[in-house]
């Protein structure tokens, strides 16, 4: 890390961490045997951004859409997801989960995080979206009565804008990632799937990222 | 074209057309001045898409957000965007115009399209967004009245899911385009600038698109 130095480093990074399956599939592992391998990438980038200064962080963790995959798969990716939240609690961060917890198959585990909760001294902010859809979350709008901005009254409300999304996996797509707050991110894709992370890919990211100008459609 | 043999076709294309005053500057030209080189190749992918047999386009035209820029630059585009439009009126197509109407930085040329108009035999939809927002289009869902779907209930309801978007320019990022209709959208970014648009990065991005899978989120 000490050959960069960043001068322009986003606010908020957005993680879609694709590429389970195609690497337990490439290991000659069952499919469902990836997602116990996203998780130790997950808490290290978590580390690197909290280290760097980043502010907000949000995982892609699971929709409601993935849920009508094979059962086997779907546990799996529910345990990692709750694992991945519950190893977050040991550090210094603000986690928050959004997605539809009226639904079974939300786990029970994380009903607490519904509300944003403070651990350690508190500090970056860690989201995870679990068993979100985007049409779950853009449908709670209420024009009778909205607040200032569209964002503002969406379920996923206590997300802020992304600055850059970076999606490992090699597909240049959001697949449903909060359509409101990626309207001007940067999207960065890494070919290595999510259980190959490594520090290098996230540096990369950020030093594109550095290069890219803010417009914010002006 | 005649070395490309498509298997999967995208049904509906988006269009960035970006870099056209970065183009301008390149070539010792006012900023103002790329717009007008940007006509020719929209009438051109055009109709590459129709002969091709893609059922919808749409092409980025202006956003409320680009109005904010200087009066000259807003004139030009303002322009381009009609022209385009009226040059697609001579094909075989069915245009649709999307955006803020009421405003007074909707040209009025324009007004007529506000509804699907068919040109010569129809077929191929042509979607232009001309003053649109992102923000104006969501806000526009109201919980009251709404068909099923979150995406009939919009300003740009009349506007499908799109399966593929192109960028000119080199940005990847969506600068606001049409947040519903992407969601599930694969990206294909062109380094050259929009004015220097070119049948071959229409196959190539076709080409690129027949290699990604098709999840819709699943």
């Amino acid at each position: 890390m000490d050959k960069y130095n960043f001068k322009r480093l986003p606010t908020h990074i957005g993680i879609i961490p694709d590429g389970n399956r195609r690497w337990a599939q490439n290991k000659g592992f069952d499919k469902k045997d990836g997602y116990k391998f996203g998780i130790d990438p997950g808490v290290e980038l978590f580390n690197l951004c909290s280290q760097i200064g980043i502010n907000e962080v949000t995982f892609y963790g699971f929709t409601k859409d993935n849920t009508k995959r094979p059962a086997d798969q779907t546990k799996e990716f529910r345990n990692a997801c709750v694992e991945s939240v519950m190893r977050l609690t040991h550090t210094d961060c603000e986690i928050l989960v959004v997605g539809d917890a009226e639904s079974s198959l939300f786990p029970e585990e994380l009903l607490p995080f519904t509300k944003r909760k403070k651990f350690g001294k508190g500090g970056i902010k860690a989201n995870f979206l679990i068993n979100y859809g985007w049409e779950w979350d853009v449908s709670k709008y209420d024009k009778s009565v909205r607040k200032k901005g569209f964002i503002n009254n969406i379920a996923s409300s206590d997300i802020s804008r992304m600055d850059l999304i970076i999606r490992w996996g090699g597909r240049c797509r959001l697949s449903g990632f909060l359509p409101v707050q990626s309207v001007y991110s940067d999207f960065y894709i890494i070919n290595d799937f999510w259980p190959d992370f490594n520090a290098e890919h996230f540096y990369e990211a950020l030093e594109w990222y550095e290069g890219q100008d803010v417009t914010l459609g002006g």
